[in-house]
């Protein structure tokens, strides 16, 4: 451990509540995607509020000069703005201290061009982090970057993946005690999945944490102890698998890591096994479809939950983890809320993986239940794919009830705020070979509004009471990132390019403005050199349920990166492709 | 003539002043890029003024999908806003009648890929017209198209030129008494340059007039009279050049074309004559650089003036003729302003073709002055090329004191408000060799700020006192149009993306608003179905000016088409590419 780690890890074992453990305290600041380790997204500025947020108007702009999905959220840190493009990745600084924010300076990566070819489903990025001085982010073709954060000069590069096996990152890196967490995206494409952890100032390799195979290889260990029994044996993320598919078998590690300092813990889902097709793959598929905890420092495994064993439909289980405490039966619990693919909110004992709950918060058709005592779900046979059959009304469809946009939390309503949509699907299995670098999938689907006639839903979420506290629906999936404010005020965008503001309380729709093109950002809140609350979105239409948009797809296409487009084949009439920033601020 | 033509014709004969003369008088619309057929680019609303535009605020924006220079003027009609976007020449309408003003419907012409390889200077489009229900535009690849403003079905489409000559069109068609103008662009590709007429509700090509050639090509007989000796004489558009050198000689029709419906006369100017290397051009190069009058119906040359014969500096005459009345030494004229690449301003009698004053509005070096009674304009011989020496200090440098942005007119001031440079260049001549398709220039040039050190100023002038009410410098050239209002405001914008507005009368800032890219646009001025004043500019840079960003142009290039990124090598820190329209009201 060097000096820094060393420091930063003394520094984390004497603060508070795991929401405020950002590293850069300062609650103008946002200089990780979440917000803070907890993943609450919740900005403890109260400058905006119901009273005035209905005259919200737009401070800035900045065009990033890339059209594809712009999942990113900004960074601010240091009175500078930091944006990372969708490919070709590119990092821009804006001086806020300026008027208009000009450019402080920009960072050109330059990855490789073939990259974009092993997306699934458009060249994405998630976000930066500041941390150190520094700017971290991931580059489309498996490089992380660290940029001195003053002048964007490069202090290191390293490559951790290959794209010529389909792997490439999308994710936004999480840094915690000078360690920088990152994990790969590619689980269409056969890829073997893996959360590595670098060391902050140089670079390097201080280890790495596969999603399948020998427990070695998963860093399983002595400090394993899942809370269920079906997750405890040898080698499991080998002996769930048939043959070496193991080694083929995704798991990738695409959403956000959340952190816990007092436990030392490290939590973040592993994505679908692959392929789509389940015959080819019979048992669990450990360590797919579920959620880690981790030793922040040694990597080694603490628990593990499948939320979705052996996955039938893309179930992904990478979605974010919001650390929060959450009374459940009377028993206030160090909780973890989890809105997972499969329509279920989990809260879990974050330090055990016991499941406290496990609620739909969608229609669901696929499944019956979980059992929180056996922590088993109950397939529904009838759902159950066959090769060379039609199922019909899979319910949520393979981008679940959530997928990738992160929600928020506030501790003042004790909501979550999930973006998410209600979509289900037709679907039909088949025998696919694997070739590398490919898509590896077996499988098409026509995905079509949910049984609410909504394809997306903004949820207020009470995690102890599991249940929904209110919801508002939306003609095309919620597919931008929530943010919660001390104003109690809850920001989220849609696909039409609406960024809207409501009541944390009620759901009440308090201001709405139309942005260039589509939302699928993250809205931050940070407050200026000038003492304003400013509040920041990227516009920019794509992702996987705007690719039909963005990667100007056949509406007709049935594949698992284009299946999206059959539901979504309006939207090629809504917005254009776009890339900018909005920052927004009373006048 | 077919009816539609002779009603027309007929409504134009019994109209008003020329700047009133709108096919849509409506004043709350903006059915062509320069408003009126006088090309004032005045907007008669007066509900923003100096009082309340510091208040002036966002309503909506829209991203058109595309990242290249985007100098159109955004057209409003029939409560629908149309854009024409830069290559590939996509047009939006959207709805105004909407919240957010959502896609009505959108037309994808898809241009030939090609045409990209022959735009000298970025794959701009500079608008479309709206006209008796229809949409009318030009693509790159040469073809004018009418849509049905009201479904975007395509009505009729025609091809007018062949991009493998390296032909091309960017201009905005003019739409009058059924017969729509059109021109082409390609001098630095030795083109040969034309304007021509086609019937508005057939496209048939009525009449095409040459800039070079023979009489009967350009349209000369006995109505042609020009007010000056030199522009006198049979066939001079060949006999003015070496050879068969007028085949190639450009003289492209790239600007606006203006009109007059009492004198029944069309106005636009004519490009560089090909190559710019002089020594391959002996003689005056009719009917290059310079200003046409021809008759609105048949296209008959009614006079002509050359504002730079044997051009020497690509000064092309192109800039757009403003048809304003003037009063100079007491006499009140029928006039024409037209600010020239070469320096001066002209005032002319746009009945004769007298010129009543050529005053310089920036620093020139390249001419000693115009001598009005002879018409003449005096090189300067030590800036005059020679193939093989490097020519220092020339001013203004090739884009001149202007190029194609155009002013506007406010007749409450009576000023022109000309959006401008001032930029000098060293340059060196060569001979070149006409290969079809290909760039034919045979000159180097290397940019930079004029004597002021102000590449941009914005410069309100006096055509009665032929003199500069005042000035505004800007770092970049101002490469936006000019917007003038009733209540007495301008706008225009600058390449590192402020949209500001300023008193038309003393040129103070009032208001300015951070655009996400560099502007290069045509601001207009609409009212909306609620009843407000609108502003609308779209923001994204490039452009000749902009290139350097939107062509990422390496900064050393000193091509006639890159030659200006010396110049500019500092914006492409500034600005990044955008493509996005930005409409403003109060709140």
């Amino acid at each position: 451990m060097n000096g820094l780690r060393l420091a930063l890890v003394l520094a984390a074992i004497v603060a508070g509540p795991a929401h405020a453990q950002s590293a850069a305290d300062d609650p103008g600041n946002w200089t990780m995607p979440g917000r803070d380790y907890a993943s609450t997204r919740f900005s403890p500025l109260d400058q905006l509020n119901a009273g005035n947020v209905g005259k919200l108007a737009l401070a800035w702009t900045f065009s990033t000069g890339v059209l594809r999905g712009h999942e990113a959220a900004p960074i601010v840190a240091d009175n500078t703005l930091f944006i990372v493009t969708p490919f070709p990745n590119v990092v821009y600084a804006l001086d806020l201290t300026q008027p208009g924010a000009p450019i402080k300076w920009k960072f050109s990566p330059y990855p490789s061009s073939s990259s974009q070819g092993e997306a699934c489903c458009d060249v994405v990025n998630r976000g930066a982090v500041y941390a150190y001085g520094r700017v971290y982010f991931n580059t489309l073709d498996d490089q992380t970057i660290a940029l001195d954060a003053k002048t964007g000069k490069e202090v290191w590069r390293v490559r951790l993946g290959d794209i010529a096996n389909g792997e490439t990152m999308t994710m936004a890196p999480l840094v915690v005690n000078g360690e920088v967490y990152v994990g790969n995206s590619g689980g269409e494409y056969g890829v073997r999945g893996w959360l590595t952890a670098l060391a902050a100032d140089s670079g390097k390799t201080l280890w790495r944490a596969y999603s399948t195979g020998p427990d070695s290889d998963v860093l399983i260990g002595t400090a394993f102890k899942p809370f269920y029994a079906q997750d405890r044996g040898t080698d499991l993320g080998k002996r769930s698998w048939p043959g070496e598919a193991w080694k083929i078998g995704g798991g990738t590690v695409w959403g956000f890591v959340s952190y816990d300092p007092a436990l030392g813990l490290i939590y973040y889902g592993t994505a679908n096994p692959g392929p789509w097709n389940p015959a080819q793959r019979p048992g669990d598929n450990k360590w797919t479809s579920g959620i880690f905890a981790r030793d922040a420092n040694t990597g080694q495994a603490r628990w593990f939950y499948q939320t979705s064993p052996h996955d039938l439909h893309d179930y992904d289980g990478i979605n974010e983890n919001i650390l929060v405490d959450v009374a459940v039966d009377g028993q206030t619990h160090h909780a973890l809320v989890h809105a997972d693919r499969n329509g279920y909110v989990y809260v879990m004992d974050r330090a055990t993986g016991q499941v406290l709950s496990a609620t739909p918060y969608v229609p669901i058709t696929t499944s019956l239940g979980v059992d929180v005592e056996s922590g088993r779900i109950t397939w529904n046979p009838e759902k159950e794919p066959e090769p060379g059959k039609t199922v019909r009304d899979i319910c949520p469809a393979s981008p679940g009830g959530k997928d990738w946009q992160p929600a928020a939390y506030s501790p003042r309503t004790h909501l979550v705020y999930i973006p998410h949509q209600d979509l289900c699907q037709d679907a039909m299995t088949s025998q696919v070979s694997y070739i590398a670098g490919t898509p590896y999938v077996g499988a098409e689907l026509k995905m079509k509004a949910g049984p609410g006639g909504k394809r997306g839903l903004f949820t207020a979420w009470d995690p102890a009471a599991a249940k929904a506290a209110w919801k508002i629906g939306e003609d095309f999936p919620v597919w931008s990132g929530a943010l919660a404010t001390a104003g109690d005020l809850v920001f989220y965008g849609t696909m039409e390019g609406w960024f809207k503001a409501v009541d944390a309380k009620t759901g009440k729709e308090l201001w709405k403005f139309k942005t260039g093109s589509g939302i699928v950002g993250q809205p931050v809140s940070y407050r200026g050199p000038d003492g304003k609350q400013y509040i920041a979105v990227l516009s920019g239409v794509g992702g996987w349920a705007g690719a039909v948009v963005s990667g100007d797809l056949d509406t007709r296409d049935q594949s698992a990166g284009g299946g999206f487009a059959i539901a979504m084949s309006d939207l090629k009439q809504k917005p254009a492709k776009g890339g900018m920033l909005y920052v927004f601020a009373l006048p």
